[in-house]
């Protein structure tokens, strides 16, 4: 069970999250491709450390919005998602190259991943530009219930899927995230999330907040490290998934 | 003696160029990365339309700056530089992966080309980002009466190089194009700009308007397109260089 | 019946628009505010133009985003679109100052426009945003059969409107313009186009795509300029409304 | 002697600067305008920030250019800083309309500020616009030995200047300030902080780094409020002031 996290989501002379110390921490780094957050120096810096590190690198597009950070929904023709796909993996892989890297996966972030959780059309299309770029570039998804359905569109494309899931938000019946609007969302226990890395990892599932049992195979976990306790939680994630 | 020209100009719903009509004419297309000009929509169908027409791509890399359309110096360091450079050839390269091509050269555009003839440590910088993407990936720069300059630096650096000339330009003493703001700048005479491509490709030189001879050897011609007029002259250049 | 247009939508080298041969056949010109179209140095001349043949000038707003041309809906919440809102008026009357000149009317670009026809919570928040930038500056929107419902809506907010109408586009049953996608949906006929202007003006409406009778109180014809026959259009329908 | 403080600098999810820790502190808030920073959301929570503490307000212009936060000269003509000022002076004040209040001076940001003190030529074209914006609307800007030489340009301009300077910087002999690449540039005693603002407050000059009296008469201090240190640094500034 891989450990993936969002970083290089600095842009500019802004700074965000803490990547020099979560980089270590991870096997899977999500690099911003320049549309939501990460200026070309930034996405350097970011694949340099992934480098150091031996982290995987994935591609984390989304749509253009630095103002939105790629959280709104923008209305766009397959077509449109189709090429600005292909043009931040592109970017990505040429700050890669010049590491002699290559990317190892895609994962879109914020209102694009979303849309393509809600509508399949806009999965297709992400499946397809993805595709289009290079045949065996696996597209990173939450797991859900409906996860069966969606391996067999990325089957039906042509393309490998990866699963990934969340030690630190409640899950509700459908095997989606509770809104963050709602109480319980997001765990603040640290043996509560320890216990759902754990039952992700091990039992292939969690249980819904509302107790019933969801079958949810995930290959990645994805956690944050934006403050010391978060960085906290990583340590005692990777430490209980390595002695369960 | 290949004709070069730049396409894909076009922004969103803003037409720029008349790229159906030109790619036909030309041996090789500078296809805009974004940065000044070509979102991933129409950077897609310039590739498929040079595709289409057996057409090679250079990357038309440039300042990030849309509403000067890259014609304006941004003071960059060397390193900002080279990540801008890799993040645009990459980018390229991600909607030529769609279609099974690659790039074939790399042509800095607007003030980032005028700025690395300036300034011998932003040309290197550039030739470093070149060659840290695909060493033997060349840069297209225009010939001037210090290319030799120009040439052993690329050697120091490692990277091939294409040296451009323009056939509707006149030239001054240090092969410079005279400056449009000055008379006599661009050549009006359809007789005249053939007869400076012939002796480019023939003679590998031209008269420089103070009528001194400048041995400028050039493997291109660049070419524009803008109009009826552009278009005819293309086709009398590219007759002239058959029969010649 | 005054004559409003979307002018000012060139940005930077990208021409659009023949805002020169326009200006002088229409009253009202709606100038984009940068964030779909119109750079500062394209607003300043727009506004400039409008000065020199007395046309009223009203700004353009929209969502922030080039290469879409505002015609992408993005989520926003209404803080949100308040405040980008009070940005673009601000930012053309900053330009309408040089010229002694001042905002007459407010008219919403593209997806946004369609946005709060769609959704009142929109149209409060675009009202309530103009209303806070100056309570007696009238937003103008189109005219649909519920035009009552948006007239209270602006009662309540305390904002005057302005109601538009097309000449040249036929309506549904809901007094909404039929679908550019949909056949019949873009009047082709000059005659058809001078009527339906002319039955707005003295009629107070049109009949439907189906044959049903709207009653449409319009106090501007929105016409555009693109081309030659645009222009014609606009010359015959300014001379069918003095005539008539 | 008034405190000055560069607000506003966040940008959508990226925060920088305390802005409710430092707005209390100062009596002038230099407001980002959207180029270098601040999105339109951004400078709506900042204009109320400032109206809930009484602080006055300038608009802090700047090149267009989020990833370079307006720190890298754009090269520009006189006409594009017109307008680009008008622009951003405008949608400031849409901003402030909001709250019932207006501008009270204008600073200009970054490599702008450097470009205009560079060069008279770029420092006539600001003044200009801002004089255009509104014939009595102070610009700030640093004062250096030549203040009496930017007075002339302003009186000839007609344009009321305000002349800002620095406490916790070293100045050369120019009456500018010493490059932060050189050692003693950036005083960290915080004894020579409020000494140095003492004596621009009650001497009306400092003495240079190589120990030369400089008669700098200044209207405002710039200070920065980015850590702990320097909030305590504008307490103890203003308490010296208060008591001096």
């Amino acid at each position: 069970m891989k450990l993936n996290c969002d970083l290089g989501e600095s842009y500019g002379a802004w700074r965000m999250g803490q990547d020099d110390q979560v980089m270590p921490l991870i096997d899977m780094a999500n690099v911003a491709c320049g549309f939501h957050a990460g200026d070309p120096s930034v996405m350097q810096k970011t694949v340099a450390l992934a480098a150091k590190h031996g982290v995987e690198i994935g591609a984390h597009p989304s749509y253009h919005d630095l103002a939105g950070f790629g959280r709104r929904s923008i209305s766009h023709s397959p077509e449109e998602i189709h090429a600005l796909i292909l043009y931040q993996l592109g970017a990505l892989q040429g700050l890669c190259r010049a590491e002699g890297l290559t990317l190892s996966y895609v994962k879109p972030h914020g209102a694009l991943n979303n849309d393509m959780m809600r509508d399949m059309s806009t999965l297709e299309a992400v499946m397809t530009a993805v595709r289009s770029y290079q045949q065996d570039l696996p597209l990173m998804l939450p797991v859900t219930v409906k996860h069966e359905q969606h391996r067999k569109l990325a089957d039906y494309v042509g393309l490998p899927i990866l699963l990934e899931a969340f030690a630190d938000r409640a899950y509700d019946d459908e095997g989606q995230l509770v809104s963050r609007r709602l109480p319980g969302a997001v765990h603040q226990s640290a043996d509560k999330i320890v216990n759902q890395a754990v039952s992700f990892a091990k039992n292939g599932g969690v249980y819904s907040s509302s107790g019933n049992w969801l079958t949810l195979p995930a290959d990645s976990l994805c956690v944050h490290g934006d403050n010391e306790a978060a960085l906290s939680g990583i340590r005692a994630i990777r430490k209980a998934l390595a002695t369960n």
